[in-house]
C-alpha cells in the first residue's frame, strides 16, 4: 500500500483555448476538462473576457454552475505597471490552487499565440505549480476555412503579425502568406502600405470570425478601415495554381 | 409550397483537419461530420494517410463502418506530373460528390497549413461543387502546449517556415518566434545554422507530439539529427520575462 500523502494537494492550473469563436470548433479535451473542473477563471477588462465564456457556454451549458474566478487584468502599457498587474493576477489564481481547486482560465483561439494568459501562466509554473495549455482553433486558422481556401502551400512561409509589431512595413513585404491580427485601428496605415505593393498582393479580411456581426472582405479597396478589434487580414502572393 | 428540385444532389466535400495526434485534440465539429458524412477520404501513399484516419479512429470509433475512398496522392517534386496527379484525385473525388455522397476528407494539423488536400479542395471548389473547411489544430500549437509554454507574446511575430523553404538561413534570421515544419532530413543542416546565430537563441524541438513514439528536445546541442518527418523546430528570441 503506497503511504498516504499528508501533504496539502494543491490544484492544477490549464490554460485552455476555446477557439476562434463557433463553440463547435472547441475540443473534446477542452470540453472535457471544462466539465471536470472546480474553477474557471476569466481575465476581466481584457476584450476577450466575456467572449471566451460565452463560446464555452455554447458548446458546455454546464460551465454556469461553475466557481468562477475573475481575474484582473487591465489593458496597460507601461512594463513595470504590466508586470506587477501580471504578478497579481499570478497571485489571484494561486491563492486557489492552494485550496486544492484545479482551474481551467479560459483563453480566446490557441494560449500559446498571444494570449495575456501567458503571462499568468509563466508565473504560476514558475513557482512550481502544476500548469497545463490546452491548444485551441488559432483565429487565422478559422479565417481561412471561412474564406474557403488554404493559408500556405508546399514551400511557402507563414507569417503571423499582430498590430502591434514594430515593422509592420518590413513584414508587409515577406514573402509567403502574411496574417495581420487584431487589426483594428490600423487597418487604415496597412491598407496604404498594402495598396502601393507592386505586384500587388491578394488582400482578404474577416471580421469576428464565426461570431456575431461577421463581416467578409475580398478585396482591398473594400477593407473597412473602421473595423473592430477582431479582424484578422490574410495577405498573399499572387496565386499560382499548383 | 416549394417546387421540388428534380436535379439531382450533388454531395458536398469537406476538408477536415483532425488535429496533431492526440484523438482528444479533435474539435466538436469533426467529431460530428464524420458522424454524418457518407464516405470518408484519405490520401493513399502520402506519409499522413493512416496517421489521420487513426486519430480519427480514436475519437470517432463508428469511422469503420463508414465508407472509403482511398485517394492517391503519390510524393512527386516535377510540378506537371504533381498537377496531373491532383487533377486525377480531384476526379475521383467528384465522381463520388456525383453519386449524391457527403465527403469528409481528413488531413492532418489543419488544412489550411500545409496539406495536400488544399489541392484537391481547390479543383473541386474551382468545379462548383459545394466545399468547407473545418479547421483542425495545427501542430505547432500542440508543440507549444507540450513545451508547456507560450510561441509569441505582446508584439512579436510568429513565422512558420516548412524545411523545404528555399532560404532558410534568412528565414532563420528573421525576428520573432520561428517554427519550422516538417523538418525531418534538414534538421543537421538547420542545427549548424543555429548553433552559429548570436545571441544564441532558444531552440526546442518535439518529434511526433501526441503520437506514440513521442520525443522532446530542449537544448539545441541535444537535437537529434536523426529524428523523423513529424518534428517540429520552435526558435525563440532569448526570453524576456514580462
Amino acid at each position: 500500500m503506497e503511504p498516504i500523502d499528508q501533504n496539502k494537494k494543491t490544484g492544477r492550473l490549464y490554460g485552455l483555448g476555446v477557439g476562434p469563436g463557433d463553440p463547435e470548433l472547441m475540443t473534446l479535451k477542452a470540453v472535457r476538462l471544462i466539465g471536470e473542473c472546480d474553477t474557471i477563471a476569466i481575465p476581466v477588462s481584457g476584450r476577450e473576457t466575456n467572449v471566451a465564456f460565452e463560446i464555452a457556454r455554447g458548446a458546455v451549458p454546464e460551465i454556469e454552475a461553475k466557481e468562477l474566478l475573475e481575474v484582473f487584468m487591465p489593458m496597460i502599457r507601461e512594463e513595470s505597471k504590466l508586470r506587477e498587474s501580471h504578478d497579481k493576477a499570478a497571485a489571484a489564481v494561486i491563492a486557489e490552487l492552494e485550496k486544492g481547486k484545479d482551474i481551467v482560465f479560459l483563453t480566446l483561439g490557441d494560449p500559446s499565440i498571444y494570449s495575456t494568459y501567458i503571462y499568468i501562466h509563466n508565473r504560476v509554473a514558475a513557482q512550481g505549480y502544476e500548469t497545463e495549455i490546452i491548444p485551441g482553433i488559432p483565429s487565422f486558422c478559422a479565417v481561412s476555412a471561412r474564406l474557403n481556401e488554404g493559408l500556405t502551400e508546399a514551400s511557402e512561409a507563414l507569417h503571423v503579425i499582430p498590430a502591434s509589431y514594430g515593422g509592420i512595413e518590413e513584414a508587409l513585404a515577406l514573402k509567403g502568406t502574411r496574417v495581420l491580427m487584431k487589426s483594428g485601428k490600423s487597418i487604415g496605415k496597412v491598407k496604404a502600405i498594402l495598396s502601393k505593393m507592386e505586384p500587388p498582393p491578394e488582400v482578404k479580411m474577416v471580421e469576428r470570425c464565426g461570431m456575431e456581426g461577421e463581416r467578409v472582405f475580398r478585396r482591398l479597396e473594400d477593407l473597412d478601415e473602421e473595423a473592430g478589434y477582431f479582424s484578422i487580414l490574410v495577405v498573399k502572393e499572387e496565386q499560382k495554381r499548383r
